[in-house]
Formats: structure tokens, C-alpha cells, sequence
């Protein structure tokens, strides 16, 4: 990186990543887990972007290099998915891996492992899942619980670091703050309010989201997350001001991210180099 | 037909479909794509049919022929669930298909013109996903772009013709206006806001609402699929007097679908012969 | 039952399992029919537990036996989810049945007997279901249409008492108001409002709110199911306050049971005994 990467010129780059998802409408194929295809969908399609919900193995050969970025979720994964899930993201197309609750089972735990070794552009998960993968613990883990994260995101950034050098993906971390990196650089998103947390899927949405991005823009991935999380969670924020519960806020914040001007992305977005 | 079918006309014959959904309350199965059932559910719960997810092969013989229209939709297609849409579409009821996407692959374009062989009786898609099945172009079409429309829906039109003419379905493409055919008669329907597009499955949401119409009164598939889509959009015209972005529209027209009353009905739907 | 359960003693229970279930936050395993996903996991959530959504057969030993309960619907049954449900049912969890037109076909119904032998601790239907349930009706039953009730919830209790006995589950009836039973003791819960039923999967999504309760106290199934069917109520009626129509109702449902005190619950609630 030869300029050097202030705040103002990240606010100045998530917008032109906004702006170049609205322009280039990059067509997202997401296999997903069968709770977040309304919300992930519609997050999309609302940033911009066309999504497309195909996970037939036989369809894959034909429509998946057509595709701008490819956006894998294993929330509700099963054995009959799994396989196009890894021929998607076998098709040459930059994708993105969300290992939702992946210490679940071990089985689901090696479909990730799997996965990762398929080179995902991006993987984003919340602090627990990211140390579950990083680790590769095993299903036993007495931390685990559920979806939901039980960890900082904060304590994840070790675990998020080494398995961005490990995977050469980018590796972003969820929480209060998101971290994203690549292993060297570390990148911080301070966007969003918490009750986007008691929105089923906002996760999943947000790294829908993100295959947006980086379909948009290949060329950096840790640009692209960083970005993509920023302004989700200020749709959040923005949404926040009207909402009255969790319900309200998803839609709020949907018409937000519809509605995000320069000036709003410019001023709004919160995202730093940590040194 | 006999009578001169005026605007006038039809604004009455909307009303009374709209009536006959509300009073017999059809059953509709639904054999849709995984993105599209939560709101194709609701829609056609506000407009006062009793809609049926069952996609399970060995409840079709028991169940389908208690319907009174099936509504099938290829959006998510998978091996496993072609089977039962072509037993469903097989129970002697009138049903409704909504080719979507039909290019995106060469397994697509096979059971879309698999399943138009079982003799729809309407078929609804944007001009592309017409265009598409009408020429049963290859998979290489270089001018699919995902689920979206990329022509005109006038542009279409002779397509949309000449598939009626061989299917035997009467053909409806939706856009900015819409078009609706038997292959002799052409019918516009004027109704719905731009903004309709950015709420994810909205399409298949009124092809189900045509199922409904179609169920309520089997015996003019043109009028049905020409009430249901113009019913479909002024509900977006009212919602959208309220609406912030596409995710409060979204609600905002189910809404508004639920509470429309003869006056707003008789006086918004914009229905009319093309000559 | 030693001490008396007046309403007021049911308001308090009512209130100290919402409090057990914000405070304990139960893990909910669901395989619930695919147009409930979206509204199951977001009522669960506003509510206070962590809804899990995972349905694969191979991922149920490793999963199952961490969750505080397991709630299980039909509603869109096939062969092959089929396996995981009896799984998961006999993992010796705390679990939940909601028996989603039951009748629909002969398969739905043998499925349904093949779990209610497994032992739920509830098992929630309207009075259809409940009434098809208990007399393993046959698929030609020619009183079955589709998944809404025809029957009212008081016609169905003598069926719910039989089943309650035959079983050894606690029967929950939905109506206008709902009837509760374990086979001896009968409760009433009367919350609710009409539109309720004008959106689509509510009864899905109550039936996992009685599983989160008796997953937060598994002690007293009966009190669990009255409780949560009771606060789902009130959270609708708060909501109707606000609606406009079934799409609104929805949302405010949702912010409502969010956001629901002690006061409100304590005041609101409507839950009697039967005498």
C-alpha cells in the first residue's frame, strides 16, 4: 500500500465501493443457509447488487463463471449442498466463506476446512467461530454455543491473523468492532449498534454483502470487507434512529442501505488501520 | 369474447376476482423457489387465498388434486425437487409456472420446457427469462444476466405471442408495463412503481397471486393473470405513497393488498386491449 | 399442582418465564418447514433465545444434545429431512411438535405418529390438526383444507384431552382462544388478535416460542406452552395497536415481544384455568 490510508480515504473508498456495486450490479450466486436468503437477498439487491440463489450442483458448470463473486454459507449446510458448495467455489470466481456456527458438528467443521482450502477471497465469521476455525477445535469445545458469539472480537485477532496467513484469505472478525486482515495489515470497522445482533441473519447478510464488494472490486479484498461492513452497519445506525425493535430495524435498515448518499458514506463510515 | 372488453370492463372483472379470491379462499400449492416463500406466502394470505408449501413427491397424489391451482417456480431448482413439480403440475389442476431465470443453465432450460409441456396455464416472466424460453435459447446466451431483466417487456412481445400460440398457456412478461396473451389477444397492464424491482422475489409473489386468481376462476387465464398483475402493482402504487426504500414498500404492499376496497380497486387498475 | 394458579399466579409465571428465557438465553434447535424459517428464528430471537436452525441428519449426534430444547414442524415435510427429525426427537432433549396440516397426506400423517411416539413434551396445532391428530384420520378426511383451521379450538379440546392422555405430550389447541391440556388440567390462554392469522407461519412461530420456554424450564411443560402462547398473544395484540395490515402486524409483533416488561406482561396476559 504506497498511499497512505487515512480515515478520510477509506470514507472516500467505501463510497467509490458502494458506487461501483450500484454500477456494475456485480451478479452474486449465494449458497446460503435457508434462514438468510430473504434477508441476504434483499441486502443485496437493496446495496445494488444482483443476487442469485442457485445451489444445484448441475447448474453450477453453466452459471457460476458467469458470475461477478460467489457467496458460500454453511448455516443450515447439509450433505446434499455440500457439493455444489465446493464446486462453486472451485469456478475460478472470487468468493466468500461465512463458516456460520462452525463447531456445530464435526462434520460441518471439515465441510469448512474443506472449503478454506479452496482459497475463499474473503472468510468472515464472528469472534467465536473465527478461534473454532483458526484452531480447529473440535466439537467438543465446552465454548461453544450456538450461532451467536460468545467471544470479543478483539481476542479473535490473533486467531483472525493467522489464519488469513495460513488461507491467504482476508479474514474479518465481527463484533462491537469488526477486524479485518490480510495477516499483516489490520483493519478496524466501528459501524453498526447492537441490536442488529437480535436480527436473524444480519451476519449473513453483511458478508453477502461483502462477495458484493469483491465482485464489484477484485483487486482488495481487505478494502472490499472492511467497506462492506462499514456500511452495513451505518445502515444500521441509520435505521437505529427509527426502529422500535429488531423487527423495525432490519427494515430500516434495508431502506437505508438503499438510500446511502456520498455525503452520508463520507462522514458516517468508521473504519482505521490499527498500528 | 362477446362483450367489448373497455377499461371500464375490466376494472369491474378485477374487483370480482379480487372478491372471488377473498370469498373462496383458494388452495394454493406452491412448489417455489426458497427465496420467494415468505412473501409469495404472505401475498397471497393478504389477497385471501390459503397458499400450501408442500414440495414432497409422495404427498402430491394425495394432495394436489385438492387444490385449486398449483403455482411452480424454478427460481432455486434442484434435481430433487423437479420430480415433484412435474407430478404437481401433472394432478389435472390449473397451474401457473414462473420460468425464472430459465438461461441460467442448460438443466434450467430443459425442465422449464419439461414442465411447459405439461400445459400451463399461465406462464409469467420478465422479458429476458420470455425471450429465453420462447427462442429455448442455449445457456451461452451471452445477454442473460441472472434473474433480473435486462429488455424491454414491449420488446417481448412477439416472443410471448408465439409461445402462447405453441404452449397453449397464456403468456404474461412483466415490466414497466406488462403484457398478457393468448397468442391473439394481447392485454397491458399499467399498474406498479419502479421500486417494486428492488424488493427480492416480488415476481414470483404475483405469479402466485395469478395461481390464486386462477384458482378462484379457472375459466379466463388472460383475465386472471391480467387482474393479478395489475392488483399486484397498484398495491405497490399505495404502498409505495408510504414507503422509505424497498424494504418498507415490501410491507407497505402487502398491506395495502390486504385492504384494498372496491373503489380504490375499480378506480387504480389500468387495464386495457391492445389493439 | 399445591398451590392455587389464579390469573394472577399465571401472570406472574407468565413473566418469570420470559425472564428465564432473556436470562438463559435456551439454545433452540429447530428443523421447522422452510416458509417459518425466517419468522421462527427472528421471534425466538427477539424473545431471548438462540434459535439454531440446522437440519442435517450427520450433524444431530454432535449438536442435538447441547440444545436446551428441539422444536419440530411439518409443514413442509419430504423424505429426506425426515430422518434428522426423528433424530433429533430422540435425543433426549425436551421437544416440540407442531403437527402442520397433518392431514394433508398420508405420509404427513404416519410421520406425525412416528414422532408423537418419540414423546414431545408439547405438541401445538389448531383445531384441525389437533382433531386429525387424535384420530388418525385418513388422508381423504373430506373436512382438511390446507393448513388454516376450519374448526374451532373448543370443538378440538375433547380430541386434545385423548391425545394428551394417549401421548403423554401437553396438547395445545390455537383458536380465538387457545386451550392447553396435559389430559387432566385444562388452561385457556386468550391473547391474540384476528389479523394474526392473516400471517403466514405465526403458528410455526409460537410453536418455537413454546419451545424456547420449556427449554428455558423444562418443569412444567404445561405452564410453558400457556405462557408462551399467552405472551406471543399480547405481543400481537401491543402490535395490532400500530398495524396496518397483516405485513405491519408482523413487524410490530416481532419489536413488541422484544420489547415486552413486566408490567405489561403481568397486566396483559390472559391465561385461566379451565374448570
Amino acid at each position: 500500500m504506497d498511499e497512505e490510508r487515512t480515515e478520510a480515504w477509506w470514507a472516500r473508498r467505501a463510497w467509490a465501493l458502494l458506487s461501483a456495486v450500484r454500477e456494475r450490479a456485480p451478479l452474486v450466486q449465494c449458497i446460503t443457509n435457508l434462514v438468510s436468503l430473504d434477508i441476504a437477498a434483499n441486502a443485496l439487491t437493496a446495496a445494488g447488487a444482483s443476487p442469485a440463489m442457485l445451489h444445484c450442483l448441475r447448474e453450477i458448470p453453466d452459471f457460476t463463471p458467469r458470475c461477478d463473486a460467489v457467496y458460500i454459507n454453511v448455516g443450515t449446510l447439509s450433505e446434499d449442498w455440500l457439493p455444489s458448495m465446493r464446486a462453486a467455489a472451485s469456478a475460478d470466481r472470487p468468493w466468500v466463506l461465512d463458516p456460520v456456527a462452525v463447531a456445530a458438528s464435526g462434520f460441518r467443521m471439515e465441510a469448512c476446512l474443506q472449503l478454506l482450502a479452496l482459497r475463499p477471497a474473503v472468510v468472515r465469521g464472528n469472534a467465536s467461530e473465527i478461534l473454532a476455525l483458526a484452531s480447529s477445535s473440535d466439537s467438543s469445545s465446552s465454548s461453544f454455543k450456538g450461532v451467536d458469539s460468545s467471544h470479543d472480537s478483539g481476542e479473535a485477532l490473533q486467531a483472525a491473523k493467522a489464519l488469513a496467513r495460513s488461507s491467504g484469505a482476508v479474514v474479518a472478525v465481527s463484533g462491537a468492532v469488526d477486524f479485518i486482515t490480510d495477516g499483516e495489515q489490520v483493519v478496524s470497522a466501528s459501524n453498526g449498534v447492537p441490536m442488529m445482533q437480535k436480527i436473524t441473519a444480519t451476519g449473513c447478510a453483511v458478508t453477502a454483502l461483502i462477495a458484493a464488494f469483491v465482485g464489484a472490486d477484485p483487486s482488495d479484498a481487505l478494502a472490499a470487507a472492511a467497506c462492506a461492513l462499514a456500511i452495513f452497519g451505518l445502515a444500521g445506525e441509520i435505521g437505529m434512529e427509527s426502529a422500535k425493535g429488531p423487527a423495525s430495524l432490519r427494515m430500516h435498515l434495508i431502506d437505508a442501505l438503499y438510500g446511502l448518499d456520498e455525503q452520508t458514506v463520507t462522514s458516517g463510515v468508521k473504519i482505521a488501520l490499527v498500528p
